[in-house]
């Protein structure tokens, strides 16, 4: 799995995944609600873990969704089961009791409570599920959990997806050793909107479900809400963290030096899934980074971002590696950040090609002595796989950066015929 | 030019375009911004008119918008000058000096005052007007304007789109005849944020300045807006009207019988004018109109309407023909609207896909005697070219309707290469 920086401050990419972390095992399975492919996930932790989540803000929601936010009340959970090929989204009443099923039967097969079992699910609204194929799902891979279990996983959790999403991290937190480990999926042009995205996230760091909580909002805004746009989520979306505590360190309950080193470890965890998920963005075939300086406030940056980001024009752009900078400055415009277009730069790579609003016009003088037109040169930024487009309000000191990929005939045809 | 319904209430379709009203002519010329297709268009009234716009609300404004702006601020003009090939934005001091010698030239062609000129622009942003070509380009049309020459103007205002969009209405008020046309341009996959969007209107009868903006808001909610999203703007859009009162009807200066007539000929122009840049979508092959019913208010309705006809999935679902409704629940469910998702129905067509909030999975017994599968039922509608998804959320009385095209391998084509 390709990782640009494989060391971050404390923090070093290790193998494993979610089975990383003392204590965690994984399993999947195919049970048979796709044809062929894994379809069935659980990820256990041998203790009981604190766990936290972070919800889809449709009003349209999941069964799964709905049972999940139930029992993560108490701010524990010892297993988390998914299937994927079925949404057991717009499923009534029934769908709440399949969803309650999932987990009492995985319960049953661990040996705890049903309340302790997270239930997530991705694929087809509107279909019930095959409850007795996933019931059999879970007692086999029940049978199968490994602590070598995170790619089995991975895999099974996966819907239009083409790779397996997968990373984990190890650090020092008051001199102890301590893993965080996730996996993901979504690949539905980045805006969860678009396409179920679903993170699992373990840890065995010790920490209170409240200081838990606070680190997976901070670290989700970061990144899986920089590859999306506020409130467009779909009917399943869900982030789970689950830190079950045998690192042994003193238990994290407040804001300070540990906190902040955690909090360090996750955002690298969640910003390197965010970043797998565009990278297969369905058709994609570029990523962009669109960075945000020079800003009034953290927020307007963030959200300028993730405009750019989300612009069907400025995507459509990089597929054609067409220079035209206009479709930038109109995105950010509307952005709905208060801003004067007369103070922004925009470049390209590292190719300026708006300057205080306007056109920049000067031949840039390259090292063998020729001048560059900036649109030639910005053209062939455009023309590589990896992006960034670097937009300077020159206002303010904050920053924010959203990930995107481009929009190319391929995105069409997989999304004219996903179901039925 | 197609149209639906050719009489609406007291209001009838005739030919003319924006010279159909007493008193106004028209031009469109090539005066060489495009390589060979017209490029510059006159409107002209032969006596000062009460006028109104509507803007972008991008806070990145082309030159022309801001010129524009200014002018109003008396709320009469005498002409509409508009270039298409170059959308003057992000042109900074130079591109606000050329809207103004644009108003300039066109004052000096037909003898009126330089405020009295209302300047419009589209193409490519940030590039320099070529305002030498321009300049003959006003010249010229003020040359040939023509009592005949609306067709000529809208063809000139055009970039990607395909047809030109023009239409004319006859009615009364208060006994008199009164005519409103108008032309638009505007196909870039329907957001205006996609693609500038500018319509010019005019009208005989005999209003306000207070009560013909009041007209235009509302009739613009109704009709441009309902292609669109709140916010997503371009940097050049407007809606203008003229009203030079030729007709000779009383003075509309107050809401009342004669104002709520004038404001339903005047919804039909710009309703029709809306649709016809939906069906001339960059790449599309299918209207559809998506029906909001059921809702607590109006401003519930349009929103919901808006967010699902916007939906990347749901367009490239009726592009492929697939009744996968979860998509328009899905979307309906982020639109920030508060709603009790089971309560509401879906029909694709006359077919009930969602009844409460599930899958509708009663087969239809067709005047055949067979029954239908409605997903087999949807599939046959979404098929067709005109397609109609209503959404009742069964909440309340209100309504609203919003159009969209589907998303198809052309409109990646059309905006992957585009300018530069």
């Amino acid at each position: 799995m390709e990782l640009q920086h494989e060391t971050q401050g404390n923090w070093h990419v290790a193998l494993g995944g979610v089975t990383l972390p003392r204590g965690f095992k994984a399993a999947g399975v195919h049970c048979g609600i796709k044809k062929s492919r894994p379809d069935l996930a659980l990820i256990v932790s041998e203790k009981l873990a604190q766990a936290a989540g972070v919800f889809t803000t449709n009003l349209v929601k999941a069964a799964p969704v709905l049972v999940t936010m139930e029992h993560l009340k108490t701010g524990c959970a010892g297993a988390i089961v998914v299937n994927s090929g079925n949404a057991n989204a717009c499923t009534g009443e029934t769908g709440i009791k399949h969803a309650r099923i999932m987990a009492a039967e995985t319960a049953y097969a661990l040996g705890i409570s049903p309340g302790d079992v997270l239930v997530s699910s991705t694929g087809v609204i509107g279909k019930t599920l095959p409850i007795q194929k996933v019931s059999e799902g879970i007692r086999m891979a029940a049978s199968k959990l490994s602590p070598e279990g995170s790619s089995d996983a991975a895999r099974a959790i996966l819907t239009t997806d083409s790779v397996i999403k997968e990373i984990s991290v190890t650090g020092q937190i008051c001199k102890g050793n301590v893993s965080i480990g996730g996996i993901c999926k979504g690949s539905g042009m980045i805006h969860p909107n678009m396409a179920t995205m679903l993170a699992f996230i373990t840890t065995d760091v010790a920490i209170t479900p409240v200081m838990l909580k606070k680190a997976l909002v901070q670290s989700v805004n970061e990144s899986f809400n920089m590859i999306t746009v506020d409130g467009d989520t779909s009917t399943n979306d869900m982030v789970i963290v689950m830190a079950n505590g045998l690192a042994g360190n003193a238990v994290i309950d407040e804001d300070g030096p540990d906190f902040q080193e955690f909090c360090e470890g996750l955002r690298m965890v969640t910003t390197s899934l965010a970043k797998m998920i565009v990278k297969d963005g369905e058709g994609a075939t570029k990523f962009v980074e669109v960075r945000v300086q020079g800003a009034k406030t953290a927020e307007d940056a963030r959200c300028i971002a993730k405009t750019v980001a989300s612009s069907n024009l400025v995507k459509t752009a990089v597929f054609g590696a067409d220079p035209n900078w206009g479709r930038i400055m109109a995105a950010l415009g509307r952005a709905g950040v208060d801003l004067d277009p007369d103070l922004i730069d925009v470049y390209i790579g590292d190719v300026l090609v708006v300057r205080s609003g306007i056109a920049n016009n000067v031949n840039n003088t390259c090292t063998c002595g020729k001048s560059k037109d900036p649109l030639v040169a910005a053209r062939k930024v455009l023309a590589e796989q990896n992006i960034e487009i670097t937009i300077d309000l020159n206002a303010g000191s904050s920053s924010a950066a959203a990930w995107t990929c481009d929009l190319t005939y391929d995105y069409v045809k997989i999304n004219a015929s996903y179901t039925t």
